[in-house]
């Protein structure tokens, strides 16, 4: 089985691998400047809810800087046969949260630069992520230009927390930058609290599992953006990949969108086809957490609905306390050879299709 | 077949019905304070989307006062043998969204009046629905107390649209109310601008179709907030009444919602159930707008997955420009006699249930 993993976390023992990849003077920021914690830690604005466990599998304990890919190597992509791990970085995704865009851009540049030079080189599974900082659009497409050209990179990456729905014309310069590079865009779970738009409908929640659990409306919201401010027309070719916000929610929403959409369509008369055939044609999933009803049928009708088969991607979201595992994931077993690494390969071109063989294994 | 309809709206003509409730001080707001539209418009904060064909059918029209009685007799309640109304108001609901919540009070208040007045004594199928303001919640509980014991009242009724999450410890003066009372409280779409927060996850939303479509996430966020905050454990025999929030969501939340607590309990130690056990016990759903997917058959397995047979609440929600004909309402043949009234019979206990021979007609 040919397996992508579409988001695995490349974790640094301390932020401060990025001082040699900043500038002088953003250099005494990170060294001086206000931290949120300890020597170490990564500048990002705060958030109301604190995970009462960590975000981290309590198996996953890195001594050493080394160590960071030396047990994703062995408790992750060798022992689960990973064929293709897209690094999806951690801390770097919260710089969205800054209000200082400058010194957001400045973090997530050498944050890039950083992954280049010490992740790609380390092992030839490894495939990695842009990673932008949505609150300076032209920024961003800036730094798109500068490294959309490394074979080595698949896709732009940003925190699914933000200032607007992603559909909004202010960011529409990043997605011309990924159309003329050829990446998809692609967002995660993250970048709540700071600059950032509450990240839950009707005000902020109370418990961490709560918040939790509702984070998949930033997604909702960022889709229905998207379609419905025609990125998709503008940019038919442009991928936009969800990752970590859930799916069985996308079939619910579908159906009001297009009920809506066929009533009240004169408010946007550029969209040619339903919302649904948009998400179809543009839009991917990325599988974990899945879902977990008590009958797993009930979750199988439900991707069904969605064309599951054809629009998730499978990810493992290591190495954090809510990990899917390849070998434990509840898909229909007619799919696996889909989900696990077939549908990514459309997605992300960049990515060599294995050999007929090699897929057999 | 035994029909109760938990969304019908009773329009006025002008909210200058409400004068002679007024108390002078705040009639004078309403004649000569500013308003957000002609003579006859009722006082409430702006909302950034603007429908873009109105709200109501297009098929009712009416001239004078009484046309909004008679017109929904004639249309609806006789044309569909609707056994029992519930009146849900319409404007009222958006006094939520003032700043001035004495203000606020003082609308609602005279509502509450102008409707069992005017409204109630017309039609013995008619049941009315206490109108408050959230804003403050001790002034609305001072509300409820007042009319709480009124036979034909059968709930007390807010906007989804809100400042906090319901299950916010700031509201439970209102829960406290309702529980003496022995009323349900629900909420109903609406309530979008002003001092409200945003209603859309991520920022506010372009367009008004998108818009409706994402106006499902206040409810998603109100029903896990009211589970998480405990109101269920303080109030158990309290019923929550979701009205126009759509219903096909559901499932795909609680699936996350119990898999997130499991995990993270230990941030919640005062639940002793599941998060979609409290919601089979105490959360009730209206039907309005029901999803509409292409394939049927795809609701009926979603609605399967959410006890729909026991949990589902028929409205019509007449006369919006969405309204659902018990005619023509898609649900499983099987569901119907529960789903149509029966099932609001367990929640609005005041509703006197139909002698068995009236229910096989």
């Amino acid at each position: 089985m040919f397996i992508i993993d579409t988001d695995v976390h490349n974790y640094w023992s301390s932020a401060e691998v990025l001082l040699p990849y900043l500038e002088p003077y953003w250099r005494d920021f990170l060294i001086r400047g206000e931290k949120p914690g300890p020597a170490g830690s990564f500048p990002h604005g705060h958030r109301p809810w604190l995970h009462p466990e960590g975000f981290s599998r309590h198996d996953i304990r890195p001594q050493t800087a080394e160590d960071n890919y030396l047990i994703m190597k062995e408790k992750h992509l060798d022992h689960y046969n990973i064929d293709v791990a897209i690094l999806t970085a951690d801390e770097p995704l919260e710089a969205s949260t800054l209000a200082n865009y400058h010194y957001a851009n400045a973090l997530v540049k050498a944050y890039n630069d950083y992954m280049i030079d010490w992740w790609l080189p380390k092992d030839s599974r490894f495939k990695g992520s842009i990673i932008i900082s949505p609150t300076d659009p032209h920024g961003a497409a800036a730094e798109i230009r500068r490294l959309g050209g490394h074979k080595d990179i698949v896709q732009v990456l940003a925190s699914h927390g933000s200032q607007r729905p992603y559909g909004d014309p202010f960011y529409h310069p990043i997605f011309e930058a990924c159309a003329e590079v050829g990446l998809p865009f692609a967002i995660h779970f993250g970048g709540q609290g700071g600059v950032n738009h509450n990240a839950v409908a009707s005000g902020p929640t109370t418990y961490y599992w709560e918040t939790h659990a509702l984070l998949s409306q930033p997604a909702m919201t960022h889709v229905v953006s998207m379609i419905s401010n025609g990125v998709f027309e503008k940019y038919p070719d442009l991928y936009f990949v969800v990752i970590e916000c859930g799916v069985s929610w996308v079939p619910s929403l579908m159906w009001r969108l297009d009920a809506n959409f066929k009533a009240l369509r004169k408010e946007t008369p550029w969209l040619k086809m339903l919302p649904s055939e948009y998400c179809r044609r543009n839009v991917r999933f990325s599988t974990q957490p899945l879902e977990q009803p008590q009958n797993v049928k009930h979750l199988w009708e439900t991707l069904e609905h969605m064309d599951g088969q054809n629009t998730l991607l499978f990810a493992s979201d290591y190495p954090h306390w809510d990990f899917d595992a390849p070998t434990n994931l509840h898909i229909p077993p007619a799919w696996r050879e889909k989900v696990m690494g077939l549908n990514a390969l459309e997605v992300y071109k960049r990515i060599e299709a294995p050999l007929a063989s090699a897929r057999v294994a």
